[in-house]
């Protein structure tokens, strides 16, 4: 199965200046997670971008359509900031139909011991794997479609868009 | 979705004694893991024992597969040793086919730090999630079904069974 | 041996606000990390007030040393930012002659999974134990007089002021 | 300063063998807790053997005090298995009088993110630093002389010998 990794930075791959005392990217941690994960899953990353995902531009979503559309793989799994996730995934689904592509991120960054942020490539990479055709966002351990969530701004945590009746 | 998680122990699970430096169990952290994860999966967890893998009797194996059958969940995540992880597996596949099962494990404590065993947490509660009916094994990243997989004794990696022509 | 431990915040006790993506202040680490690391120096801690060294006013100086004097101890550790430190310590220096005060912090938040905070724990309990009266600076292993020491704000380190010839 | 720290092994520098269960020796991890502790103080590092407190022979003694007397530095921090640190310590007040000598280990492994380890090493490094000549140990904050100790084999603390009137 071809599986490929796109990296765009977000919380996830936040590093700690201890000088200044503000966050910052150097590398992605991915490669450094599977290893330790312990992960056989043959997959391809490439980092398009290392940013925060609240200046995440336009042009920026354009690059990651861009290598969505022209990749071989038809898995797709990307690490992203959780601010925009939802706004990225609109593009693509709007764009792309034939690939299943999947959409995590972290609220604590990896370097700082968090859980969430291994728990989340566990999940994605396990979505990403078997799920149809399509864009998806796995956060929380669960699985959203990208036109039915949202990040709930006050707990952090991602939610189904209530309906209203 | 009504999701169940039987705890069986493995390395999963295991604790050092620091008066005598050998492993042990306690209670389970799975809970923990869920909560630092910050997963929002509605789970059920019960552990049924705490126990090595190599130690696991074919009576044992009877209470998990019992309660397998009673519980009212079709979607079940066991947590288990590795060591005969396949061997519980080949019970429940026998005498279950209207449940969802996927048995996970960890070559590491998940006290010693280790990453593996949080990172299967994630990609077994995924995978449980949205596979059809049957019994699989969600390690190193990926899922396979019970009778097409075998432990590595030699590198402790999950591969499929090699078929002769 | 009586020996004071008082809290004053700094890098060393703060916390990542996942939400806001900034650092905060709740509760000091002190006791968890004396706890998690076997001590059993006997010590009575007290938090005097939680804030970030860049902002640590004259009467909050005034404060830190109303406690180190009233104290019945005559053995301190006081936990600082780093920034202020050496302005703190001097202040200390001035008034009280009689009693051994030892400072310290991290350049890396305990929380963050961070080893300078732990192992400078360590030292200044150490350097405390053992060193005659007078005011001293614990960092990076080393212990430094209270009028020879200064942080380089390039590298975070603690190093002796040059002396001019 | 001069100062030399000789790696003996002990639960210290322990690794996790995860296909077996059990614990092994690799190389030392003091190089790496010190920077990551940011140290700053000039330290010459040698392993000496890789060895289990339990299985150190008279034969491996001679070693380390033969080691101790022939390096030219005055001040000497040994990392020791603690079943039979006090033995080891033991031999050598009774043939060294001119250097200061602190000896210091872990209950849990390094990397098994214990917390006693990094703890220790910062203790031992401060003692050893500024203690007159004499054979110490550095164990749970405190410092105890060498025929005044003993591990409690229940608790795995440190303590004194209780004294008979």
């Amino acid at each position: 199965m071809a599986l490929k990794i796109f990296v765009v930075g977000g919380t996830f791959d936040k590093e700690y200046n201890l000088i200044t005392g503000e966050l910052y990217f150097e590398e992605t941690h991915v490669n450094e997670m599977l290893k330790l994960a312990r992960s056989t899953v043959r997959v391809d990353i490439r980092t398009l971008m290392m940013v925060d995902s609240t200046t995440i531009t336009d042009e920026d979503r354009e690059i990651i359509l861009h290598n969505c559309k022209k990749t071989s793989e038809d898995r797709i799994l990307i690490t992203h900031g959780t601010d925009t996730m939802v706004k990225t995934a609109t593009l693509l689904a709007e764009h792309i139909k034939n690939k299943t592509i999947v959409l995590t991120g972290a609220m604590i960054p990896y370097t700082f011991g968090s859980s969430d942020g291994l728990f989340n490539l566990g999940s994605a990479l396990a979505f990403v794997q078997v799920l149809a055709p399509g864009v998806h966002i796995a956060m929380n351990g669960r699985v959203f479609s990208w036109d039915n969530v949202q990040k709930n701004r006050k707990t952090g945590f991602f939610e189904e868009i209530e309906k209203e009746l």
